[in-house]
């Protein structure tokens, strides 16, 4: 685990002008219940896929946050979004009734932090507004990734629960007032620990978590204690436990300020085992209420971890083992 | 078809240091025969599946590129790289063998031109060297995306035919020699003009790339005669007669420069009814043919216009019609 200074990158001007999030109904029955603009009643969302609905999500979204930071369509230069569908249809297709350049991405959980990254970096080439976002739904990527819903297979004690929701931020190289803003980044790069098993992707996504972070201290001279707190994307409960032994055989200590957005998540009560997963988690809790706290002043300086498992069912079917990949932004109030 | 300047970004520094390419036997035996650094024998590429095959034609490409570059691993920061195959799978888990950071994208074949575009951002941020890259196999897309090969269904005359090829392009913030660089670049919209065959693709990318193009026209107070040619991706022969009918409504003439990575491909008798399509397509044609040329003088200035379709089999089955982008880089010797 070698220090690769080139990796972490900073930015002068990434302003968080909005966060704004749409969430499924266990999600606002969840620990942070009433944090979230749009709550759904239905995860249908009145659409008649679930697909459709996790569309009208992302649209919902964008044109939230757009509308939160009092701007109009016209004054947003690009989109920068992924989801977890096969050809990330419901960023794509949403990004239709946008006047802006769309800018499609995908790695898998770690989306909605790479969205971050790359739109900070546009907005350091000319670009004025950007909206980040990424999500997922429940119902999509369940039929897409395992089993038909109407299977009823048992679920694992080391799975997740794909999250639904999405998140989208927007981002300006200028603002009038001071707010949180986009200051440093680490992107990740690929580790495979040869995990196989695709219910437990904690395990296989906590070694890249450690890279990213290990990397991101070194290169910055920083410390886990720089930080009001460290959120993960969607290791879950058993993987951020790995992720704080293996940080600390790096001799970082996260102990204090490690918290994941999938685990905190939902109450136990909603037996999701091991807390959400999926592209939502992080823009969700995110733009909601570490944004809200950062706004606020409760937070000075945070770090934001996404976390991906870059398999597929093929490469599952074909005896492939979980590749995995951690973005990670400092976010500066 | 209004003016938006901001989708339109300048590049300093964007040097192109390599290009390499994989090419499989059927491109081979086409129009750039004895173009490609590496053309395969067997489609196979010595692997147990299509998709492994894939693979390592991403492997292959990467390192390629890196070695013809006189550079090795670590000198690159990032690899930004994406495909066709549901999780971009290829270029996810052909990263795993980099040190470097890995960046995935997904804009379908508009994928080769959005890598050069977020890979000249990056290296205005700090980044030093960064591989951009993108491919198709035609086995691996067409079980995926249509029907089984063994079924050998027939195919209708406005198909194309996914070629089999990575591309792979070394971008650095310097050069010690006067090498092509990305000058400009106009980031797509996305657009949707209604198409619903999903085996007419070049008409439902033609409006996208007419939309960019004009779009960088009047951005940049440029015309078509200021380029030594203009190629599209993957419009193929119909979409290219679309797009050139299109532009002159818009008032501008393209008939002298336009060209098609796609449909310049393969040789009438190889039977690809409209030409090539997918990913492969402009990084093959760009990574061998056309950086040869900027190479020695024999092109000034070029535009290269990336078109994607964005549908997936699923948006298909449900109704919906296929939105299209197109990205656009201008290349300067």
């Amino acid at each position: 685990m070698g220090v690769y200074k080139k990796r972490t990158l900073s930015f002068a001007n990434s302003h968080i002008l909005e966060g704004y999030t749409v969430a499924g109904p266990k999600e606002n029955d969840g620990r942070y219940k009433g944090f979230f603009d749009h709550a759904l009643e239905d995860d249908m969302f009145g659409q008649k896929t679930f697909e459709r609905a996790e569309r009208k999500m992302f649209e919902h979204a964008i044109d939230g946050a757009i509308a939160k930071a009092n701007l109009t369509a016209c004054d947003i230069d690009a989109v920068i979004a992924g989801d977890l569908l096969n050809q990330i249809v419901s960023a794509s297709f949403a990004a239709r009734k946008q006047h802006a350049g769309f800018v499609g991405i995908y790695n898998a959980c770690a989306t909605f932090v790479e969205s971050l990254i790359i739109g900070s970096c546009m907005l350091n080439n000319g670009l004025e507004n950007v909206v980040c976002g990424a999500g997922s739904h429940f119902s999509t990527a369940e039929r897409q990734y395992r089993y038909p819903l109407e299977l009823g297979v048992l679920r694992s004690p080391v799975t997740q629960w794909t999250a639904t929701g999405v998140g989208a931020t927007v981002l300006s190289n200028r603002s009038e007032t001071v707010v949180p803003r986009v200051t440093r980044a680490t992107i990740g790069r690929v580790v495979d620990y040869g995990i196989m098993d695709a219910n437990n992707m904690g395990a296989a996504m906590a070694p890249s978590a450690c890279d990213t972070l290990v990397t991101f201290f070194k290169d910055t001279d920083s410390s886990p204690s720089d930080y009001d707190v460290i959120y993960t994307g969607d290791l879950g409960k058993l993987g951020s436990d790995i992720l704080m032994d293996l940080t600390r055989q790096e001799g970082y200590d996260i102990s204090a300020q490690l918290h994941d957005c999938g685990a905190s998540l939902y109450w136990d009560e909603q037996q999701t085992y091991q807390g959400g997963s999926g592209a939502a988690c992080s823009a969700l809790v995110f733009n909601s209420v570490l944004l809200g706290r950062l706004r606020r002043g409760e937070y000075k300086r945070i770090l934001l971890a996404g976390t991906g498992a870059l398999m597929s069912p093929t490469t599952s079917f074909q005896g492939d083992s979980i590749p995995a990949i951690t973005h990670l932004v400092e976010v500066t109030a």
